[in-house]
């Protein structure tokens, strides 16, 4: 029977079956041929490559072309401000600026300050706007280059975006926008007109240098709708199609079978970047789904379920040593490595990482006009 | 049986039935009572008013309770920038300016360039943007005063109107714009959200000043539905309800019962302010409709009928001095004038009163600085 689950940009919910949303959006696999072509330019394909994490894309093989001809393209992505950021969040994040070392080009980061608030009943402008300034610190304690990433708050932006949202939106229907989003006549007048906004930056150079741009946007696979729609307005605007590389949800600490992704709207299934080492072996200890036996001697005997396993899960978002990844997922499957010692491995790999980020998270309070673009 | 009319803020045509409108509208008349009301702080009626041009209103009452406690109120109203402006356009623009004078109160003055943009196929952001800056000399023409009226553009203004749009975006949904503006599904995003923006001057001193503050609309009774929704969601939003003061329109030259106004994309139905008197001349006696007779004989024996001839009813707008036009009136309707002896007098009515506009709309070019207001 087919498993029930649903992806929008405002709700990912169910056990997700990834091979059948990439025909459902109509997105195209990460294969090995368009990997190869990706690793001449690379010279190395990172981890959530090889592991699928980032699995899916739409016209990067055009950006591709375009690295080819030595076109600079750029990246785009976003960070919709609700909350405080998880390790989910992190994972498009961490992704993009590694292609930003590869290619050497420019970052554009959105933050649709008013999308949570247009689609929340319960957040006013200020909390997204608090959030906001919280959240730019994770986005720069992941490392951009100050001097090719430029990061604004479409509120304090929409004097430049506002116009060429208009441009676009004056091409989409409400029966398109009811089509790609599901949107009903209870929808408000704001969340109607937003995708206008979040499609704005894929064009944005484009507009402003005046030349023709290509723009790359690695994301999270939920937010492929709005850019199938960006896309159906890019040749009515003479603008190129945008390309996409889309990733997988973090598993929520319940598991995949709980839970669509990690949400920071329940605690409990999160782990967010500003929690201290105890908070995190607490949680993980607490809280993380196990693949184990029942018993230690069934466990022995019988061996444990790494696919199932969100400590394992979580090894493969934040332990590069493909090796030592192997060994674990050998181990734990053999029935040798017990669930309390895989959790101990996934808590000092999370806290380390952790304790980097927080470390340049901090640092980052200092940096934040240098990243900011404002209207 | 009923005439067939159409008022929207995108749509007039038709004979319209102003009494009918005004029930169907669900606005008052001003009556004889608010004009009283009214006359007590400006000392006496613009003829506008005793004319019954301006002849309905939403709230002006809770206005003068404002006057009347000495608190300051501010007008605003708009030009939609879609192409030259017109006879018609300058009334509300005409008594604006003594409503500014007379209680002494500010004026915002929006141009909503995108409007026109979203809402018409044929004209472009660099179209509507043109045209703005040609109808802003007519604004300033009018005689504001430089220190307390502020004009923008909604592209260039909108990096603070956007949030304050989507904050009234959010209180509205598509089946609440449906049943006012009588969009479908077929109406693009843009088209959709535009209301928001044109709510936003309605409140923008209230939130930028941090105190509650009265908001009177002079407009033509077409722009009234925009501002039923901003009182929709004036109090979810803790804002006062705004005042309209609504004008019937005037007439294209073809006359009251083929056209519902005088319209910029019909030149035939229309002067232009920027019109020579020779171009006046030959618009008024080749297409001025005229209540004359089929023949000079007839006309002198039964007389003409004023209430149908467009001369006669520019006078009505133009031509200030009652006593005058009331023996115009008399001598039309006895058949003492003839049809051409009053197109006379109207040809010279406006042309004496575009030569000052003309005049002024010249110094205006050097002082548009002094009333713009950017993002």
């Amino acid at each position: 029977m087919a498993k029930k689950y649903k992806v929008t940009p405002w709700e990912v919910s169910g056990e997700i079956d990834y091979d059948r949303l990439i025909k459902e959006f109509g997105v195209k696999p990460l294969d090995e041929k368009i990997l190869e072509r990706m690793e001449k330019h690379t010279g190395e394909l990172h981890y959530f490559l090889k592991r699928k994490i980032f699995f899916a894309h739409t016209y990067f093989d055009t950006v591709l072309d375009q690295a080819e001809k030595k076109n600079k393209f750029y990246l785009y992505t976003g960070r919709a401000p609700s909350g405080p950021v998880h390790l989910g969040h992190l994972v498009p994040w961490i992704f993009c600026k590694w292609l930003q070392d590869k290619f050497d080009v420019n970052l554009l980061f959105q933050i649709p300050d008013e999308e949570k608030f247009l689609f929340n009943e319960n957040l006013t402008l200020e909390d997204t706007k608090k959030w906001a300034h919280e959240n730019i610190l994770d986005i720069i304690a992941v490392g951009f280059d100050p001097k090719k990433t430029r990061i604004f708050l479409d509120t304090e932006y929409a004097g430049v975006m506002y116009k060429h949202a208009c441009r676009i939106a004056k091409k989409v229907t409400f029966s398109t926008a009811k089509s790609i989003f599901g949107f009903t006549d209870s929808n408000n007048l704001g969340e109607i007109f937003y995708t206008s906004m979040q499609s704005v930056p894929a064009f944005l150079p484009t507009i402003l240098e005046g030349k023709t741009t290509y723009c790359l946007i690695p994301c999270a696979i939920d937010q492929q709708p709005h850019f199938f729609l960006t896309n159906d307005v890019a040749p009515k605007l003479g603008y190129p199609k945008t390309a996409t590389i889309l990733a997988r949800f973090l598993p929520g600490l319940q598991g995949m079978h709980q839970e669509g992704k990690m949400s920071s709207s329940v605690e409990s299934t999160t782990i967010f970047t500003t929690e201290t080492p105890e908070q995190v072996r607490n949680k993980i200890n607490k809280y993380a789904f196990s693949g184990g036996r029942e018993t230690t001697e069934e466990h022995r005997k019988h061996g444990g379920n790494p696919d199932i396993d969100v400590s394992y899960q979580y090894l493969t978002y934040f332990l590069e040593d493909s090796a030592q990844l192997k060994k674990i997922y050998d181990d734990y499957k053999s029935g040798k490595m017990l669930t309390g010692e895989l959790k101990q491995i996934t808590i000092q790999v999370i806290n380390k990482f952790l304790k980097e980020h927080q470390s340049r998270r901090e640092k980052a309070k200092g940096m934040v006009e240098k990243f900011m673009m404002r209207g």
